[in-house]
């Protein structure tokens, strides 16, 4: 750790905190004024580290903060792209401490957001301060922090094709993934897409006594169960018709490349308190979550679920249901198999409605680039190890759109780690990763300068 | 309809409304006092009618309260069983107007436990009212109306077995059920008993991110799904090794008796606005929702339940699950068949854990009885029609519990109509149905102490 970190870890921890505090949560319109607050927050930090331009992009949603440093046209420009809104933290009173006042404990750092992203985040505005402070500022940079990460993005998508030339740049730079451990450090090169949608079950059009009507009305959630069980077959194969049609295959070769990334299956196990793992026949667990699309619901709601009982036929039954895409599976095309084929699982007793929530396309970032050498530098010269490029089971469907409007590459230079909790219950985040991040970030910028010669 | 009850009907209903007025939610703890309150007013009117030892006998949850007026030993006595505690309201949403604020609407009443059971038991306090002010009392009467019908009725049940000569009487009169149709008199015959429990089905040990874990991990709510699902087979019999068993199956002499109550499936569709009914084949509606047992789904949760998208792996999911039984089915062996097949549907990578609720068990009463054929000749009186004997396919399990521990038999002189709602949104009771008790309990009264002679 170099001295500028060492003398200002205090301070940077504690400027993170006050950001964790502010619970900008995009997902609940009740938060609406905190994720505001966020916003401004962010853009006075850039301001204070000196970046010019800072401003709050307006959206039809939560704005975009925006600011740039550019130093000298012929050198390569960053683009820093992460996002200020976090997950809703329910439930609740899973969390040791309060999901928005952060506390250190064990050297890890407990918040909703504390990893995804804020944390993140921060590590680039703390290292951009470093860079400017000691005049070590090595390329150009940009940020574009956005407030809609968790809820698709959607109006990021219209900025960035309303802003194609302010937002030029050689390399666009997220930290919003992980690495392995904190003594294997990995590179992202490959993300899942995302299909999102929530579906409504209605059988009789009030809720009904179940002495009277059982047995004699389709009960919504005895169907809705049906209908998503018929989602999986016996090997846990997703049974919607074309489903797998353009999922990109891997050779036995990189099957076996993958499976030299450390893993315990027995460890892994214990770290979630499980049985058994359970997933697609054929493939392991690391392919399971990283190479191969799935489904799973999200959430799932229906009559009485308070105290006690209730004899009650529900007329409704809804939930929310997700689909991970892997490279070639388009979220458009996949959304439009699920909703037909959900539909066609109805029987005719009851109503079925499906309504497509977000979605986002898989992708996979070249390893041959400057860009991506620089980051695997910048890895190398602070974890003492070259980082390994693994795929990933996560989206962030921002990296494919950026691809596609604005032709730049990303390089997903993550600090977390699995265990980190994100949108769960007591999400934490490292002070090590956090401070490793700061002290990594600027290494990537010196490298792809001298590499960019 | 009498002069008394001209002159005193808008008292009458003035009084329920009062009593309907207050939210006594038994199944959850935060009514608790409304609850006590209820008690104390049925007390209080009991008594002004002209009960004598009216009292709240305390038990370990809400009182029972017990009043009598014994005119002579000779007479036979009528124990008058009724619950004053009500349904919860939820879906709060889906009422016209607040369900403990009761409107009067096109001659109905509409509030939670208008008819389920505040209104019916209430005919027998106004009844008991009348005979006394009019000195017609023909039998002696006791009254027994409890406050934890809804929520299982266990401390009834050891109230019963502690109180066995204080309740003895020749017959259990009960208003809890209902009629055909205001021009259609019946008397329920059959009940259905009931095995209640909820389930909890765990994955991983906390909530997942669903990108990083989904596919590799089991999902607790698809796992949930699954084996709900495999509760019913494509003929929509349940599938629990042993469920049948007991079942009696009925004569093609009383299926046809049976199919000869008036019903229209047309109408029955077009009022719940199905697109078709749904039941295990080989049955009529009519006979699916009394004489077969049933399994439903009465409320399922588990993951992210609130607004947008959260892309979450819930640790855990659950659901509430009710069975109505049949004669010669039990609970205890229902609830233990379940109990076992259901952990058997469970896979090596999620933990299942299953709490029984409460049970109930399903009753046949007897038509050929004094009490029967006295009741039966009440309806005809003031219907002017004799009534058709049914089965229904609700559950009043302390009937078969009355007939164990005091060896007396009940009639189930129900007023109310299909159609009021009960358990649901919008529950209501017809004014015409209130008075028409009112009047006719009387003309029990007096045929039991004629036919008795």
């Amino acid at each position: 750790m170099n001295n500028y970190i060492q003398e200002n870890k205090d301070r940077f921890i504690d400027e993170l905190l006050q950001l964790l505090r502010i619970p900008s949560v995009s997902a609940d319109p009740k938060f609406k004024g905190d994720v505001r607050q966020a916003a401004e927050f962010i853009a006075e930090k850039l301001r204070e580290a000196g970046a010019d331009k800072v401003e709050l992009c307006e959206t039809a949603g939560n704005p975009i903060v925006y600011g740039e440093k550019i130093i000298d046209p012929a050198l390569p420009t960053v683009l820093a792209y992460g996002h200020y809104d976090v997950q809703p933290a329910d439930p609740y009173e899973l969390w040791h401490s309060p999901p928005f006042e952060p506390v250190i404990k064990d050297e890890k750092i407990y918040a909703r957001g504390a990893c995804d992203d804020k944390g993140q985040v921060y590590m680039h505005i703390k290292a951009f301060e470093m860079m400017m402070r000691q005049n070590e500022l090595a390329c150009n940079v940009k940020f574009m922090i956005e407030g809609e990460e968790e809820i698709g993005s959607n109006n990021l998508g219209i900025f960035v094709n309303q802003n194609k030339e302010k937002l030029q740049a050689d390399v666009i730079v997220i930290s919003d993934t992980g690495i392995i451990a904190n003594d294997i450090p990995s590179i992202t090169t490959g993300l899942r897409g995302m299909s999102y949608v929530e579906v409504e079950v209605t059988g009789p059009s009030r809720d009904l006594h179940s002495g009277l009507y059982g047995g004699a009305v389709a009960n919504p959630i005895n169907i809705l169960c049906q209908m998503i069980a018929a989602l999986h077959d016996e090997n846990n194969h997703i049974t919607i018709p074309g489903f797998y049609d353009n999922v990109e295959e891997l050779s036995s070769e990189e099957r076996a490349e993958m499976a030299k990334a450390p893993f315990s299956l027995e460890e892994y196990k214990k770290a979630l308190d499980l049985g058994d793992v359970h997933g697609e026949a054929g493939y392991t667990t690391n392919e399971r979550n990283s190479i191969r699309p799935t489904l799973d619901v999200n959430g799932i709601w229906g009559g009485y679920i308070g105290e006690g009982a209730k004899t009650v036929i529900a007329s409704k039954a809804f939930a929310k249901i997700s689909m991970r895409l892997v490279p070639n599976q388009t979220s458009e095309e996949i959304t439009e198999k699920f909703t037909r084929h959900f539909e066609s699982l109805a029987p005719p007793s009851v109503k079925v409605e499906v309504r497509p929530h977000h979605g986002g396309e898989p992708v996979v970032t070249p390893t041959n680039s400057v860009a991506y050498q620089a980051a695997s530098r910048a890895f190398e010269q602070t974890f003492g190890k070259k980082p390994i490029p693994v795929r990933s089971g996560g989206s962030i469907p921002i990296v494919a759109m950026f691809k596609a409007e604005l032709g730049i590459d990303s390089v997903l230079m993550g600090f977390g780690l699995d265990s980190d909790a994100i949108h769960s219950p007591n999400e934490h985040y490292g002070v090590f990763n956090f401070l490793k991040g700061i002290e990594t970030i600027p290494y990537f910028f010196k490298y792809l300068a001298e590499m960019s010669k």
